[in-house]
């Protein structure tokens, strides 16, 4: 019998490796590890300190110049879990780009989709096909997929921004398209326009012919969300508000393959935990807090950065009135029938607190 | 030959009566009556005074009180071209509402979607399923199809708001569906809360589950508005900038089947004379100045509508800065596959000026 | 008491004329009837008689040749409730159109949209912006709106079709538009091609770049509307089965202002009492039967036509296997928000049968 | 200048360091790779021969058995471009499932959804939420999203189909959900009846509530597949004519995640090279002749599969009449709004032959 099975083995042993031979594989073998019962997602929650990260933008902004070829002086954040990719999560890319007193980046567009959040410094715009978008703490600049774009710091202080981008997305399609502008800087034909023409609270231009995926307005500014969020705290009794920058012309979301959110929570109360199918960055705009994800306890203050992965139990709490811009690719999800969320019935158990190293 | 003729004429008359006997018509006698080349609208270009309606409504509320069944102390515009019909045009209701002091019209729902635009008066409002919205001058009050809605003026003067309704459209379809409220006024269980959940510039709640095809924003304020159009105008060399009021969550007309507008003119410059299908009633927020309709000159001030029918070429020009409100029929149109419009290629000649009777 | 009372009425009748004076209208002396708690249409359900109308159209082709101006001969469904218009309900045309061996109808396009179902005759044929789609018993011919068209009969018998037209809509909206051809007939360019085109059975060319608000399938077969009938009546247990005709692009109504359906009655049992809000014209392809509207019982067999106006109950019941095509302002409907529709508990009982005159 | 370039260097090294301890990365050092002007697939054009993939199938059927956990017995493509994964491209799963006479495959359901083409055997269905689909050669059936779905083979010959998902799409964005059912095999409610109920041409039951992003018709039979590509190619003069599986509800995609299309080749003519943002997987259905992509030639004949990466130019030529099933990730790009072609101006040069090893 033993024989037989022997046979049986090395007949099977032959068989896969005429498989492999031939570039294929059985689906037997390895069908739940690729497709478990629920996301198993390889990336981590992870948090970076921005009093580290702060000063290392600083640092590189010494040492390194802005040229053509690298394009930006961005530091990337870089999950431990996504094998030394540089994506926040496997949909995202997340990174801090620093512009220091009256440099420039040089313009070009990509299929890729980027939104910018202003963290610190105020005199620099973005230049989006021709439209100067000035930048202030808190405001959410967008350079939808294949627009010219370049920064410019004109004030005597550093910028730095929080860049959003769908790149991992659009890499992993094999759909990425790259063009330097035969400029350094693209003319500027207006500043803020896009603000005065679609920047209206529920009114839009007549003439205006609805087409495009993406907003045709470019800046959503920080007084506006912030008296929105006031409002709407205002209406509600949770702990927490939440609101979506969206597409005037649509009301989807402002890039049609990332989402922005910004959540004002109450200091003191906890919010329920959820699971959501899909992957979040979030940036600690104002205040103090903690949020747990999967059992893990992150605490945070101001320009702390933090990765939600793709299913993780996720709850919030503030110390102190705190404000968490977020960029999600529910947007995607939800385009493809993919997107779930279900709420715990209790709060999580804190197994352990993050240190990052 | 003369006695074929006539007996074949007879046997015409004789086919004609039997067709119409059996409840039929020919078409061949009336092709052309039916599709003419271009429309010929019924309705007439026309123009009330708010110096002659304004007293009107003040009188009316001295003798009529406000009850259920008759449930408005509406005056409405009734275009002489249309038959003796309480319309503006063949698709819209244009009408204004006077409410005294302390005065209220008891709470009903109706199919038929309504706007109303303050024109004098302040310290009312209307409630709208449940939520109160004030009302000052130049804010648009929406009331959706088959939503509850009942009008109070808690102030100590008068308040006059012009109410426009898509009612002949829905009165065309055979599709008017009315309810009472079982009482005279709803409970109130919020005040301006649509504002705070979905008056956000270019935000939306999170939470919110995109649906209705009308607008869950019940109140577009004057100043937003004003805003909203001086940026417009800023942005524009135009004589003109024209905005359109729209649903939040879709980007499109607040109202399924009814346009609302808002349309700053400059002083002194006159705009290109347009056609358009479909029709519009005007009322003037602000300013002086004169419309051309097909030739016809209308001069204008504060209060005073006006009808600009189907297919007439429209031009308009301010003595002094001016806001004109609008309601139209063009999402109706644009839905069906109908809207076309035609800008001329030479100014209109003034072939004489209106005088109301 | 009494002078008072009469200086009142007296003021009020004074009142009352300055209003009409102006072109202006009390809303509260006819709210009600404006706005009545349901539909109260003034189309009757009515019912035309094949063996009445058809030798009609005949005698017509006698005495009536086709012309310009003319365009077309047809004999329209005059609702008695409408007054003297040539409307089925006042949405809907319905007419019959008959053309001799070898006679052709000039071509022209409008705005109105039209649907031909065949009746009797074969070997003729609407060409379609140049494709010339054969017609024969059973078939559904699309003429969108805006399209150029033309009919010829190559046969030797005559062809009798229904016409269903949105055009009672569109003259309500002033949005006609009407152009003859330059010549008698347009050029045939392809013959039955929208059919190989778009006549698979859920597959596309992949080339198809989606646009239209109107189907680019111009001609739906008989045969397949008959197959697509007997496996959906196989897969049911109703007494009806109910198809509708759709774009194959966007799977919406077939014209965006105008439904079509097919009706597949078994023989014996009765339908459900349904009311819907908006209106339809029936017309009997094949069997014999009875429906029932509002009580009042209508017998009809082979080529009879009858009107259901908005609201009315209505259940049909076969004597013989039966197919009922109908054209409906459903679609209309749906796209304002207004359609709505309710089944009745309890069959109607009936009250008298229709005779028509 | 050497000590102090020496020291920079340090400097700079000690940064990078830094850098990546705090799991950052710098963007600079590698933008162009990330970005690069056109997309630079991985995965690599790619053949398997049916004479080499048939037998394994069949000698995988007599060494594994199909089992819970395993699930299916199927051989996947494993593109050698991708480090070994079981993808025929980044984006597509492609595969071929061997059911023996009589043997069955359990019910599951699972988010990423699915599409099977049969290329041999018949008397096999797939039952998906309680319908049993039949399967012959040439048929496509949909197994969407989270639906419940098994396999039987009922008659005394093999089945074979090949297996399109778009897994790696969903495993990508971690959401992956997946669940046994907790029957082996689920029960049969009806056979066939998505097809009684959506398979009409360009007609729908009325009662059809639009709804899903999935068609709801399960199985395109190839009899109406031919016959659709019968009668384009007639109407076309091109050497290829394609036909797209719809969603019958909305014109759209079968699936909302994966393309499926048919392209029939005519014998003899070469088609105009192109190139397309996203990838494709085809099999031969039907014919021999010959793709050319980015240069390198692969000969084809029935049962053959190939992939075509992003951005790589191809042309097909038919030797004899030939039919080409595909699944693409297009659907994904068109909604994210990174679709893309372009037409080559001259035929490819064709520099090597592909030789599967």
């Amino acid at each position: 019998m033993e024989s037989l099975a022997t046979d049986s083995q090395h007949e099977l042993d032959r068989f896969y490796a005429d498989v492999a031979a031939l570039d294929l594989q059985p689906l037997w073998t390895q069908t739940r590890n690729l497709m478990p019962n629920e996301p198993r997602p390889s990336a981590r929650p992870w948090l970076w300190r921005w009093q580290a990260v702060r000063p290392l933008c600083a640092r590189g902004s010494e040492l390194v110049p802005i040229e053509r070829g690298g394009e930006r002086r961005v530091l990337a954040l870089s999950n431990p879990g996504l094998s030394g990719l540089p994506f926040a999560t496997p949909t995202l890319w997340g990174a801090f780009q620093y512009l220091g007193p009256g440099e420039s980046a040089p313009a070009h567009r990509h299929t890729p989709g980027a939104i910018r959040f202003v963290i610190e410094g105020e005199g620099a715009w973005t230049t989006v096909d021709g439209d100067a978008c000035d930048m202030t703490p808190g405001d959410l600049v967008l350079t939808p997929s294949w627009c010219w774009h370049d920064h410019k710091n004109g004030s005597d202080r550093a910028m730095i921004w929080f860049d959003g981008l769908d790149m991992p997305t659009v890499i992993a399609l094999d759909a990425v398209f790259f063009e330097p502008h035969p400029e350094a800087s693209q003319p500027i034909a207006t500043r803020n326009a896009s603000e005065r023409r679609y920047g209206g609270r529920a009114t839009l231009p007549a003439s205006t012919t609805s087409s495009g995926a993406s907003s045709p307005l470019l800046n959503y500014r920080w007084r506006d969300t912030d008296a929105a969020l006031a409002a709407l705290a205002g209406e509600s009794g949770e702990p927490a508000v939440t609101l979506r920058y969206v597409n005037p012309l649509t009301g989807e979301s402002a890039l049609p393959t990332l989402g922005c959110e910004m959540t004002r929570l109450r200091a003191g109360a906890r919010t329920r935990s959820t699971r959501r199918a899909g992957s979040a960055v979030y940036v600690v705009f104002r205040g103090r807090g903690t949020t747990v994800i999967d059992g893990v306890r992150f605490d945070w203050g101001p320009g702390d950065s933090f990765v939600v992965p793709s299913w993780t139990a996720v709850d919030h709490q503030a110390d102190e009135p705190a404000d968490l811009f977020s960029i999600d690719d529910r947007p995607l999800l939800e385009k493809l029938g993919l997107f779930r969320e279900a709420r715990l019935d209790a709060p999580q158990t804190i197994r352990e607190r993050f240190r990052p190293r």
